[in-house]
């Protein structure tokens, strides 16, 4: 299912992170950093509430708007009941749509954020995300006390909030289409191997967004999935090929394998993850190279493992889902 | 934030629920109902997928459609990562997108899936959600088996799943407006006594929709709230009258305080809660009564308490938001 969109424009987007993606190669390019997982705040909980809350002032202050501005906020984020999402947007007093796509949920609300938009239901949508390494440590895994060795597989979740203002105002980069993804399951057990099983999904709705799109693969200067990581990168490609005869090429890369070093910083083992890392990415190093008209086209895909710790150990598989978000360079 | 429709039809829905549900008032106009807990599967987490799943078959089954006809599954649910909607989905492999707006998620769904239909978006857009009182008491609240005694402000959780499916096919029933609620702070802390954190969240939704649409309180013949309860109810009233001069009379009432005989079945408490509270009642009970043409004008007020056993612990209050969608009787 894909939509195109005739009216809906990146007005601005905002970034804050916490200490281990300022240290990556992407570090000098956010609104703002912290050097610890605290930021002030007495839990990590509380910490990635304030992260995304303060990306959304950032946003609103960058764009020179006030919350009454603003229409909606579609939001959401890993923790139970995303929380971060809930408390971290309460203080703005806007209509508020939680969404939940695991760490595909950015391009979800701004799928839907641009469907409102070019409708002309609403003038001024916030797509915000966030993900908190030490929240996530403690929500899906072992607690971090225990110094449980991972293997090379795992991702390292990025801390942080991300927030993007759309609207039908005229900037230089245009949301020009986007596809909803359908929920795949490879029956994938590991969730210390989430790239593996988030491939596939990316794989069919990167081949339904060309072919609903009658687009060919190198049409994109840059097809941005994300967050696969090192080992769920390789894996996509192979599979792209095997089984639609796609190949990606240099116009393909990973947003977990960007927004960290892999080799200056090992404890990131196969790269970034978490809903914040494809915006992180795309927020600071993609819209500004499409806003200077050196990228043209890019599609950004990001992907999320869809489970619970419970459905883990209840030996269920780990499904997964990706929405895809066309943006191009207005002349 | 109220959004108008001119094409857009409820075309059928669907009902699974519980032993408790089947031994309320409303026990007869349900799809299906079970008489235990597990319906066959080995865990209340996997029971709830199935109920949820289930509804989707029925919903299909009863609109003689296939899978293949729906263009998105819109779904949210209360376990953590929204897993029943996503578990409970997969296997239909369509177009998804998550949501959560806790009990309110009913209606932010239906707002959503109009917004797509009328928009020309999408043809036919399924609504689905889920809860289950075995698994939303292991997971919110302490474990059964301690038998701790609960106040008489606590409510207690639906179990099954609903379904709603939406197209712009001419019906008896038409998704009139909707109204995208604000997340609202009360600081009210305690879990056991959620009516009253979602009461300001119902009033602030109803005051919005009535006021951007322009219409008097009696403009509806019914303003169904909930899930807010015996108290919650009584709280919105006094709410309503104090903060807005705002009389809720004969034309209105309460999901939670419909789903079950707070009489006859004292283990409910205060009455009936979840994101299928609303959709259970709405579904069996007003949506055939505006079929009938007996009711003309109906406002569903969801209300949804956000916050997850975190933040409580964390000694955070307890938010709150609501979402509005009006249904009118085609003649």
């Amino acid at each position: 299912m894909t939509f195109k969109f005739n009216n809906v424009f990146v007005n601005n987007t905002s970034t804050v992170t916490g200490p281990y993606e300022k240290e990556g190669p992407l570090g000098n390019k956010f609104d703002k950093s912290y050097d610890d997982l605290y930021n002030g705040e007495k839990s990590w909980e509380k910490a990635e509430v304030k992260l995304l809350e303060e990306s959304i002032d950032i946003l609103l202050n960058k764009s020179n708007k006030k919350k009454e501005d603003i229409d909606v906020i579609i939001a959401g984020d890993l923790l139970n009941q995303i929380s971060a999402s809930c408390y971290g947007s309460a203080k703005f007093k806007v209509p508020f749509l939680g969404i939940y796509s695991a760490c595909s949920t950015s391009t979800e609300g701004i799928l839907l954020g641009a469907s409102l938009i070019d409708a002309g239901r609403v003038k001024n949508a916030i797509v915000s995300v966030s993900s908190h390494n030490m929240a996530s440590e403690k929500q899906f895994r072992n607690p971090t006390e225990y110094g449980a060795p991972k293997p090379r597989t795992a991702t390292f979740t990025t801390t942080g909030g991300a927030s993007i203002l759309l609207s039908n105002t005229k900037s230089k980069v245009k949301v020009e289409s986007a596809t909803i993804g359908k929920i795949c399951n490879m029956d994938q057990k590991d969730p210390n191997n989430m790239g593996a099983a988030m491939a596939v999904a990316a794989a069919d709705t990167i081949y339904t967004h060309l072919k609903d799109n009658k687009r060919d693969i190198n049409y994109y200067d840059l097809i941005i999935t994300g967050d696969l990581g090192v080992y769920g990168k390789e894996i996509l490609k192979e599979y792209m090929m095997s089984e639609y005869g796609l190949e990606l090429s240099t116009n393909y890369n990973d947003s977990g394998t960007m927004i960290y070093d892999v080799e200056s910083q090992p404890e990131v083992l196969a790269g970034g993850s978490g809903p914040l890392c494809s915006p992180l990415v795309n927020y600071s190093y993609t819209i500004p190279l499409l806003e200077k008209g050196v990228l043209n086209r890019v599609l950004i895909v990001a992907t999320g493992a869809l489970f619970s710790p419970t459905f883990v150990f209840q030996k269920e598989p780990i499904l997964s889902i990706s929405h895809a978000v066309s943006l191009e360079s207005v002349k």
